[in-house]
């Protein structure tokens, strides 16, 4: 019963196989592979238009790339407050961009509301040059929070940016969760509703380590080339994520791996809700699930082996915990089965 | 015949087969899975001491860190003027170590010479503000000629160094290889000469990517931590690093695959002088043959699917070539069989 | 009638008469002349301990110099977050400090609460490296809402930081305004309650260009003199900066002109008070009047000649002010005068 | 007899004076007062046309800023090794530039060879990510060696850099003193000659502390205002730097003395051959003079007072120098008077 992260699971057998595959023969290194080339020919028909795709190791690379390819002095970049740039990549986006500060907006559910958006960025007027100029906008789709950012949000949160002549970045380290939850394409949850460069995330649906940045605007490709080897992201054999990314494309399997993911924590929340054994911290949009739940019932589910999480109760929650209760994450994964989840339920309803 | 570097090779068998075998069950993140714990102790047992061990995607991710580690303003980082660090890592060292400068110091056959080492130090008197100060010493085992520092040498070098209360630091992308030439252990070739700090590179040995960063002094780990996220290069899944190095290391297969890997490059070598077909530029210490050759015969051997670098020749050795001669770089892998070395030699001597 | 800032203001003639004094003769440069080091040691005497003391030529400078040399990566400085570090530096802070994060803590009238800073604190734990770690403390004296912290307030900030093993740093941009409304020693007011390290400014109380940043702990000045150099504040001619301290200091100058400056703030509240024209926003701690006026009244001191910037209105305030109103600032220096002021009240009173 | 630095000198009286007047009343900060405004409007004159000016405190500020301002990832810089940005400000270039890579140019006496840095540029081929790229030329006017680049050298630099698609910057340090040497106009000797972007410096030639960074694309001044501010080189009474301008360009004065800091370089040169005394090292085209002296001479020199540097002999100087000479560096400033170097001449020649 693991439900600690998603990045607790290792790779899909699929995956697996592709690298394995992969392994003999000489290629071209540092991404001039006949395989990069596919990986990402596969990228511009997945997003139905030519995009640039640059393979770099971890979420915190792509996101920290993202906001230093738009960089500039004294830059403010605008995300919620929970954004996992903003609380859990130790400062990578600020060092990356050279001390780009990161703003806080506020908004339910680790979603911003488009208005605080605007009403944060109209608090840096142009010419005031103490307080630094803005700089971007990012959102995480899926949040921190299990949600997910309509596709009229990301179009609202889209037009500010643009109307501000910011870019923006889309945080997709759990992508494909949001992508089957709004049952829509790539491209309409992208540059569709305004978004300019995405991380785009393999690693916690059922890769080893394959995270991608796409830009959609390829013109911005080359500095991208230096900014990525100058951070040490250049992989040298780099058809090992190709190869991941490969597999990960082919007949569907992401979107198959999210779903089954979406589905066992749709089941933990559905069995919350059906025994009344726990609550909902917020609605479950992907494949996190934040719940309040007794002390008593998680000492028997640690007991009992399983894996979790507390997870530190936002104010406005708080207020409503009894002593006794204690909020938790649980996340799934694409290994996650549904008998670890109905264990779960079933030591929850004891 | 792909002698065009180390990293077009995929992965070896063996350790393609680990990372398979680890891809089912669920472990611990971020470097903390009982493979990742066993991994980090077989490097405490191979360097005969308690080493902090730190896994990163890239040798140039290695290398900036290990000199990030030791910053200071206004650095002054000593190493040849040919070193990976000086031409080919796109200032990722002087990104990550805020601004730090490399200070060419010069030598044969990319070697530094320890009295060049000492002249370069002392033009950076203590107090004197605006020149800088001293941060660093680097060298690259096997260096980027192909050729490998004797003991000795490196003894000297760190005693330099450590004259200078500086910290001494291996580049051993090619550690390995020149490991199994010295036919020494890793802890004569490193911290029993003075090296501080290493780069210990797997990826061109046979791994996918598989580098490690390798502290001798485990108390400084705890800064390293930080610095490894703040870069972007802590891995979520770091056990499949992990499995790598696992396989790499069991039963020697590292030590055997360089063998290979150095016994293909002295074929090469050997069948040049046999053959009068080629000259070398540089003895060959490693798996990387520089050699002098007749435009017409690099023309035959393209022609018959040779794959190689030409490679600038340096002054010294560019005033000994005719003009229709060019100097070329042929590296050599675990994946070079001597069929091909054969069928290259062959051309060479029609 | 120039209350826009202090720093409208020029050079008191005191000050400008030693600047013209020192103009003749040869002197060491780069702060080795003997005005630098009569200086150097007034700083000393000031403080009643040995003290390491940096010129520098702006406030922004010796702040970011302080972080910069704590620096940790994944830093967190903690502040409250209507600091100047925070929102009038345009990242310089986290420019220098490689992308240091600043942490705001709630408190009253820009003042952090000692609670509230130990608990921002906590949400740091050791070991966690994702969210970074805790790096500085700093606060600013006098506050950016003319309030000043009281020494029993430093006091437990400085236990709150050692006890986190971090250092504390007062922003004293204003420090001679604080030091005469408590009317305490620039001892009691910094290391004595555990401040390690101070931006002092002369700029805004009278002098042109004169910051200075000291270090309790001389031990640390070695480093120092690198960043300072690196970060391009080392002047050449630093004896100007010498010789504006040097007037400064002359006979207690530079309190009597914070006297003065103060005064002039008083008498601005005190006239509010009396006159019933204006509410106070904050109580007048320093050289700095917060107040709400009528919007009318705001008109009429304009036509009249009289400068001054609007303020954006916290939330708190906000919610107090009617719709014909607005909240400004006001600002004394040791060039206003009595006159003005009056003036300005009398227009206030119509 | 102080041949120290031309910074051993303090303020021209008019300087002094111009600052002393400008002391009274109030005016805007942050360069927006009318004498910052008139001043920036004088350089617009100077130049003949319309320029971008930005006034910091050092040199070192303005050379990084120029940089930074056009910074690229994996940027290289070209200079020659002599540059006061390679060798005297502690990386501070390549901090602004976050990492840039400063590439020696060979030349004679300190100036770049137009070939050599073509070649040296030519070494950066585009696209191959590993070297990084291209990112601006550098040459410094007059040069640390006290020599002048020709117009038509800086044309031929010029060219070279366009073509290449790079700026060419200026480090006019000694701006002034270039200028009456090559008796042209500041037009001609900058963006005439293909200069983008100028570091102009007063504070050698007789001001305080006056530096400003002249940009001939005013459309660049955007973002260097956040880069000024970012860098903590925004003075809030700015208006101290321009009344310094003020004075120094008023009726020649700039001029007037470099002329007179040339002639006393000129007539310690002229002495030195006349008498035998010494050997120049290099020709003086500036206010600075190397020469190569006994020891015995150097003794008796210092014994009577004369301050000044050794000078290390670089290669090919040092061959030339018996085992009982000394090379070292004279510089003049405004301050200097003929009865010093009179003095200084008979010494030598007693």
């Amino acid at each position: 019963m693991y439900f600690a992260s998603d990045n607790w699971a290792g790779a899909h057998p699929e995956i697996a196989r592709s690298l394995g595959e992969a392994a003999g023969g000489f290629a071209k290194a540092y991404g001039a592979s006949d395989l990069d080339k596919k990986v990402e020919h596969t990228f511009s028909e997945i997003f139905e238009r030519d995009v640039a795709v640059f393979f770099v190791g971890t979420g915190t690379a792509a996101n920290s790339l993202a906001l230093a390819s738009y960089n500039r002095p004294g830059g403010q970049v605008f995300c919620h407050a929970e954004a996992h740039v903003n609380v859990d990549e130790c400062n990578a986006p600020e060092f990356f961009a050279t001390g780009a500060k990161l703003v806080s907006v506020a908004g339910q559910e680790a979603r911003m509301a488009p208005e605080a958006l605007a009403a944060a960025i109209a608090r840096f007027p142009p010419d005031f040059v103490h307080g630094g100029q803005p700089m971007a906008v990012t959102l995480t789709q899926a949040t921190e929070a299990g949600t997910v950012y309509g596709l009229d949000e990301i179009a609202a949160i889209g037009r500010i940016a643009h109307d501000a002549k910011l870019p923006l970045h889309m945080d997709g380290a759990r992508f494909a969760n949001a992508l089957v939850t709004l049952d829509t394409t790539p491209a309409e949850m992208t540059w569709k509703r305004g978004v300019d460069i995405l991380s785009f995330g393999g690693t916690k649906n059922g890769c080893w380590c394959a995270e991608a940045l796409v830009l959609f605007d390829p013109g911005r490709a080359r500095e991208m080339h230096y900014l990525r080897k100058r951070s040490a992201q250049l992989f040298s054999k780099s058809r090992f994520i190709a190869a991941q990314f490969d597999a990960y494309f082919r007949d569907g399997l992401w979107l198959e791996l999210a779903r089954s993911s979406n589905a066992m924590a749709s089941r933990l929340a559905d069995g919350f809700a059906a025994a009344k054994s726990a609550r909902l911290a917020w609605p479950t949009g992907s494949n996190e699930v934040f719940a309040i739940l007794k002390n008593a019932t998680l000492q028997a589910l640690r007991d009992e082996g399983a894996v979790f999480y507390d997870w530190p109760a936002p104010a406005g929650i708080r207020e409503t915990m009894a002593a006794d209760e204690t909020m938790i994450r649980l996340v799934t994964s694409f290994a996650t089965t549904g008998d670890d989840v109905d264990r779960f339920l079933s030591i929850c309803t004891r």
